[in-house]
């Protein structure tokens, strides 16, 4: 464990995994949108929402990719680790009250430039709503 | 325009561009972690933020992605897009104060298949601090 | 009255009683999670929430206590007065909607020491969800 | 590891010890006052605050107890730990802009009864700001 409580790069390896798992509420889009400035009518007008293909207001997408964030930042890699890359494809919709599951999984480690790759994924009720790849650097123990 | 507020495929052609600029504080960084769940310490603890690499506390990666999804859901395309994919590359730090400028740029229109992909940019003082492209799902006129 | 707008020591007498208000909404958990840094699961995860005794997410504990610092805070002793210590006991969980009474009744005043110690409970329905005692330094007229 | 992440019973032992640590912000002021409806002048109101014998602003008393819950239900005993007991002294004020470190040390486990009790103490650059003991209940692994 570095100090910052995750990963040495020599720590990690192919196959590991972490979740990270939080409700998506509306309090969420309106602290999103507020942090972001992302205020798209989708998110926030009810009644606009209820007439497109959603039949409703819908979560942010990047505030499912903030999850996968969180679960790399605090799980795996975990602190100390450094974004270098996140690719995202929105295959669903996230409505308020899912609960979604972000998870990374180790699929790289090139220990000696101190980087990993990462399948990340997120799920609802074990529907796919966003997958992609994610690219970290990781503290070397002698770093 | 479209019932939302946004352009019908139609009215978008190669090199539109707009840009969404937001100042990022202090409060930015707690409604995210609080919507996403992104506790790391770099974005919380200054005394461990000032021993890394960065000197201080930065903002979530994701919240410059926030922000980029500001200018494509608010701007370009607008209201009434749907987000099919987004790549980020994370090439700088954002600071607390710091005021990010969200580009994006039309480079494809595929209107049989009612999408566009655009190249999406944040920069800071004119540094770049995230780059990456994006496809949208664009409504067209009769749907 | 203090020019704080709170009471002066030799204003308070045993016996005397206040109470604040507060319905715990979810947007409540979301800042007081991002205020805290306290993100445990049980408050954000609805479906581990719903594993546990609870049956569902529950409030920060600490935001009922919160509340009674609002109480003590704002009208009994009220502005001006500084807290010296609280002990909590948490008999019951407080749930999003529940409408939390925080209540503080003095029970000693020591005037020469500019102290008042106070039973300070929380209910929910009439039930006891937190109960404990609180000190507190009031200023005295000629302070 | 219980099933949400923290630690079983069995796994305590006397003098176990974790720390997490929180930058205190204007924002933070701010959503702890909205959660809780604590907003007495000494937090909000600069003027009067620079009156006071604090000489400026002071984050709530309860915010630093928050910082201790953090670090009791995310790290020690962590995630499905139960809240039995806190008592609270406040030493000292804690200001915008101090890093807050709070700490768990496990000093009684009584298997049987799945309690542990644990000195909680609040520091900023060394000093004591909060201290206090907690008792929680923890799960056992029949549980």
């Amino acid at each position: 464990m570095n100090e910052a409580g995750g990963y040495f790069i020599d720590e990690l390896s192919v196959g590991m995994s972490a979740e990270y798992v939080k409700t998506v509420t509306e309090a969420d889009l309106l602290m999103f949108g507020a942090a972001s400035g992302d205020m798209q009518p989708v998110h926030f007008n009810e009644e606009y929402a209820a007439t497109t293909m959603f039949k409703g207001r819908i979560a942010h997408g990047m505030l499912s990719a903030g999850i996968i964030s969180a679960c790399a930042g605090m799980r795996l890699p975990g602190p100390g680790a450094i974004y270098v890359s996140q690719s995202l494809r929105f295959k669903a919709p996230v409505r308020i009250g899912d609960t979604v599951h972000a998870r990374v999984t180790i699929k790289e480690v090139v220990a000696e430039k101190k980087r990993v790759s990462a399948d990340t994924v997120c799920t609802v009720g074990g529907r796919v709503v966003v997958e992609g790849e994610a690219v970290f650097m990781v503290p070397a123990r002698d770093a």
